[in-house]
């Protein structure tokens, strides 16, 4: 690999940095219509599905397109085009998800919450116990907006008692945060290649109650988004019914062997867990505070405040720390200035010290000293 | 790459052979926020601009997902919702085009041939003077189904002449056989990464005339479907709009430039050309037949009538010739049994000898000699 220069490691929550490993599992072209790369699809699926401890219950649909293109198949697919979608909505993907049910024509209804903000399951229940009409409560996991943590399993168990049907957007936390389909009950749980599994961008899948797949014939509003018309196809085939980003599955394939190498969720999940704690305490050090309370913050990716310093601009503090060997990631709130660093990817453990030590130096060279850089709360 | 076996050539019309030098290219993650990421994306979408000669008139949108991704949010994105779409249809692709304008709920309607007729501009010329209420001409280029060229730039001229809008699938023929916007007036003409380009699969995109994107907003049934909002947040940002399959998007790059290298669309299409005579002269030699006529055969794919002899099955077929060194495609007509070989991709001179030699050693194992492999007509 002499000839490839070595690259920034990516701070940023998916795209992020994979091993060599996996991004050498696309090397070789594989047919579409092959039994050979069929078995690498059906391989991924069901290691899926045992991530999520959903085998008996649930099955696992890939499709094309990045996270976002999931989620879309999840709502068209799953909610009846009569159906009622409540979206407690902590920031701008829980914005995405009911913009989405919205373009779908669905009727949606939003729980609205702060940035900094869990949202909360008794609101739901509360608003699932006053509209009787609401069918589906659509949520994300973890916010990576701010980086907020939901509580996945408190609002699950709401939304069963009242009989309603749960679809999880657990983009920036499957694989790396638990989600047991026998302990949490949901219909439907979105994730994709590119996050917490170390994969390459490119597809995305969604794990979705058998039961309730087998009745949603007809429900989607596209043909390449349909996951039931995906599913019956390659329970017929063992093929995808257009063609697959067959590099990117390979990819994934070869990411998922290592995560269970690895040692699956626990370990995935401690490591991401030191690494963010290791990245708050790091800032703190240097001046630079972590935007969310500590009880929920998920191990992700952290919103940190801007230096509160005349000299810094994002866009020079970004080159800055890129030219030391890290991307960072912008700020995604609307009313303060802040940036973002995650902490999920393949990079050894000194790639947060490294990180903290890139910013710190970047912070003296934009004349940003230590003392000036705390920030009043 | 002592450690990667030697795969197999694929004779599949997309995904294909790709050369090292194109996988090679994804041995790098970036970020999709990141500058130099964003430096190949627009690199991208300015050359896919320049190979049909269309920089000052249309706009290149590129969009996650396989080629019928882009397709549908070709439709969806460029006939509103009360337009009305004529699909001329000689086969399974054009089938899917009108499928997905029939999802869409698009009124559509179809002027259907044979799968070894080209469509006809003069049948398609009576139509819109008989209709006026067709807003839309939506067609395939090359329809991969039985492997027939059809005439585009006749059609073009009589959709322009009836004014109404072209939209033009040429997702397997995009770079090898001439579509210049100058010469031929579309509004949309869609391929994807994984064909003549030569690239991996994963990505799509959509040649759209500036002045009709223009008035798009709103028109999209879906939200990652929509080419205008894509376009949109991308000349705002640099950036796609959700996460891109930045792997895919760089491999392209790199195929492109192998592409220019190589001396564009006439050597591109010149090559291909020459692998479809030898294939066909070929595979006539051992006593197999190609289904078309040649003036209507497009230098992509080549449908064989299949051997016809007791001993013949194509899985058997297939896993021989599998076993030294090619993965052929199977046929796709609904009356005859056939198979099909694919002209495209990156093998040399080598390739198609190759594949004629496999066959007949195939025929010969599997007890269906020379003599005896003759078809009636």
């Amino acid at each position: 690999m002499s000839n490839i220069p070595a690259p920034p490691i990516l701070l940023t929550p998916g795209p992020l940095t994979t091993s060599d490993r996996t991004r050498r599992a696309m090397l070789r072209d594989w047919g579409s219509w092959d039994g050979d790369f069929n078995q690498i699809t059906q391989r991924v699926r069901q290691r899926l599905l045992d991530i999520a401890n959903a085998a008996d219950t649930h099955e696992c649909i890939p499709m094309q397109g990045s996270g976002t293109f999931s989620v879309e198949a999840a709502i068209g697919t799953l909610v009846p085009r009569n159906g009622h979608v409540l979206v407690p909505s902590n920031g701008a993907y829980c914005q995405r998800l009911a913009r989405i049910c919205r373009v779908l024509d669905r009727k949606t209804g939003t729980l609205d919450y702060a940035e900094n903000q869990q949202v909360s399951a008794s609101d739901i229940d509360r608003r699932l116990a006053a509209d009787p009409s609401i069918t589906h409560v659509a949520m994300v996991h973890c916010e990576t907006g701010a980086g907020v943590l939901n509580p996945l399993h408190d609002i699950a168990m709401v939304v069963a008692r009242h009989g309603r049907s749960l679809i999880v957007d657990a983009m920036s936390s499957f694989g790396a945060l638990e989600i047991d389909a026998a302990q949490t009950p949901f219909d439907a749980v979105i994730a994709a290649s590119g996050k917490c599994l170390e994969g390459v961008p490119g597809m995305g899948f969604v794990i979705i109650r058998r039961a309730i797949l087998e009745k949603c014939e007809g429900n989607s509003h596209s043909l390449a988004l349909d996951l039931y018309d995906q599913w019956v196809y390659m329970q017929k085939t063992t093929q995808w019914r257009f063609t697959p980003p067959t590099h990117v599955v390979a990819a994934l394939d070869e990411a998922i062997t290592q995560y269970l190498d690895e040692g699956g969720l626990p370990a995935r999940g401690g490591r991401y867990a030191r690494n963010c704690a290791a990245l708050i305490s790091g800032m703190e050090a240097i001046g630079i505070r972590s935007y969310l309370a500590p009880s929920i913050q998920a191990p992700i990716i952290v919103t940190f405040h801007a230096p509160d310093h005349p000299n810094y601009d994002f866009k020079t503090f970004y080159q800055e720390v890129k030219k030391r060997g890290y991307i960072l990631y912008p700020g995604k709130l609307t009313q303060i200035e802040t940036f973002r660093v995650g902490c999920i990817g393949h990079f050894g453990e000194a790639g947060i010290p490294g990180a903290v030590e890139a910013i710190a130096q970047t912070m003296k060279a934009m004349g940003i000293a230590r003392d000036t850089a705390a920030v009043t709360a």
